[in-house]
């Protein structure tokens, strides 16, 4: 039994596998690599990893596994013929998936021996590595004492609680904000293309400074009860909302583009029923 | 006919009126007011404005007049009965309005012999005069050259183009910007809220610092055509996307506060079927 981590095996190598085993390389570190399908260590393997063949041997290799596969259903495909020689090892699971799916894997896991970490990667392959980049960690906080200075490389590591759901949690939550923010960009300039407008001029002096402006007020004023304080004038905004659909429409905006202004519709008219 | 100027009237003292005139007072600005309804001047007039008791005196009274009105119809009602006198004078329209209706104003007024220049206003009342508010105007360029430090005091001055529906244009396509992080970030909190997370530690180490990481690659990545690029991996974000939206229905959020997401999915679903 390891308690001192100093050698990573990860165990999946796509795109985001691979990101993190270049950081982990770049930084020093030892690492062992697997992946299912051949010819993706090629690289990893000229930098100095190790390629195990198999997952037992990685597991084994390893102080500290890092699990990145596709989704939940590929990391039980992948941990449930090694199961027994699972115990007493550390497993750190970064692979995306639901709050349910992060507590299930963490019981079956625990239940059989093993230190047990989730995950939730707050980068893109491109970034990891970089200053931005940042990664949830949850699950127990000793471990995770243990565990992020080894793998700070991958990303700045954060700790969101013992619930082994709450990584899953705030990086799906997180993803939702983005995707909020994607949908009113994407939005913006297929308008103002639509208009004959200059995009890059657009984007640069007039989209990206405002919605810096906007950020703090719209993530400290974001509100679980999806209610609107009275000082952002519902009222006002239901009808320049209405006012946005409308030209949207007139612009040529394909409808299905504007599913963030109906949502924010709701919430104003919502608001102004409820007083 | 007044070419340097100096004294600024304003119609319309709601909520971002007054605080036109504020900015514009407390940078020594000379300024006279006007609004439908009395009783809105009492503030600005002891800081040292003066109040016209018509449209025809405002309008008299300054080298320039500021309108900022409710909409569109509000401005027409409000010059209609002074249309004659308006012959030569200054006049830039800061209403909330769309590009059609900021177009046959423009059109109207200069057919009347006005000079005209239209505005869109990015700030809320709370952050004029503030570094981060700016304020769009369209129309003639040497017009904008005069009137930009005069009203600098108000926000950053910033020209986007000659065609006067522009400003609006570029407003009302930031707002809808807005409009999708205030969804997402809205949405993002309803759902760690309903999961049992905690709402501050999210917002401050989760949510705002990942918004910030995206935002520029937001902003630069927008795309017109609402094509996805290869590398944003539209059929794994797809996948991502259904997971989110049922994550969502499950932990109950509203159905309603999720178009930011349906928006994304048929993006994604759109990107992958055009291969
Ligand atoms: N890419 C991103 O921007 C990003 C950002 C944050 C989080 N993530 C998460 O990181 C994880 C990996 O993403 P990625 O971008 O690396 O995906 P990817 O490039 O599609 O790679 C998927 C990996 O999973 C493996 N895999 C799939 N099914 C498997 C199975 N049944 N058994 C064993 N291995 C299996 C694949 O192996 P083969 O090579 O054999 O197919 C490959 O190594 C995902 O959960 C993703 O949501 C990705
Ligand atoms: N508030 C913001 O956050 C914000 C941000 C950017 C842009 N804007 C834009 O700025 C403009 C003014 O907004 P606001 O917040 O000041 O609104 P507000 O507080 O509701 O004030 C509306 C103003 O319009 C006047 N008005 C309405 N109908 C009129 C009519 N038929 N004739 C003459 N005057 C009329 C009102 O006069 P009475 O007092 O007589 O009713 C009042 O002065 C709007 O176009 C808005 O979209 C606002």
């Amino acid at each position: 039994m390891n308690t001192r981590y100093e050698h990573i095996s990860i165990l999946g190598l796509g795109a985001m596998g691979r990101a993190l085993a270049d950081a982990l390389l770049g930084a020093g570190r030892e690492v062992t690599v697997w992946n299912r399908s051949a010819g993706k260590a090629g690289e990893l393997v000229a930098r100095g990893a190790k390629e195990a063949s198999s997952v037992g041997e990685a597991v084994a290799a390893g102080d500290l596994t890092v699990i990145c596969l596709l989704d939940d259903a590929s990391v039980r495909e992948t941990l449930t013929p090694v199961l027994s020689d699972l115990t007493g090892t550390t497993l750190v699971n970064v692979t995306s998936g639901s709050v349910r799916q992060a507590r299930a894997l963490a019981g079956w896991l625990e239940g059989h021996g093993v230190r047990f970490l989730a995950g939730g990667i707050m980068a893109v392959p491109q970034s990891v590595g970089t200053p931005g980049a940042f990664i949830l960690y949850s699950g127990p906080r000793d471990l995770f004492d243990r565990v992020a200075p080894v793998l700070g490389p991958m990303g700045r590591a954060h700790w969101v609680g013992e619930d082994a759901g709450f990584a899953a949690l705030y990086d799906m939550a997180a993803l939702s904000g983005m995707y909020g923010m994607g949908a009113g960009t994407d939005h913006a300039v297929t308008l103002v293309h639509a208009e004959g407008g200059d995009l890059e001029t657009f984007k640069r002096e007039v989209l990206r400074p405002w919605l810096e402006q906007m950020l703090p007020i719209s993530v400290d004023g974001a509100d679980a009860s999806a209610s609107v304080p009275d000082e952002y004038n519902p009222a006002m905004q239901a009808v320049g909302l209405e006012n946005l659909l409308a030209a949207s429409g007139e612009a040529g905006v394909p409808a299905e583009l504007a599913g963030h202004l109906s949502a924010s519709l709701w919430r104003m008219r919502r608001a102004v029923a409820n007083g």
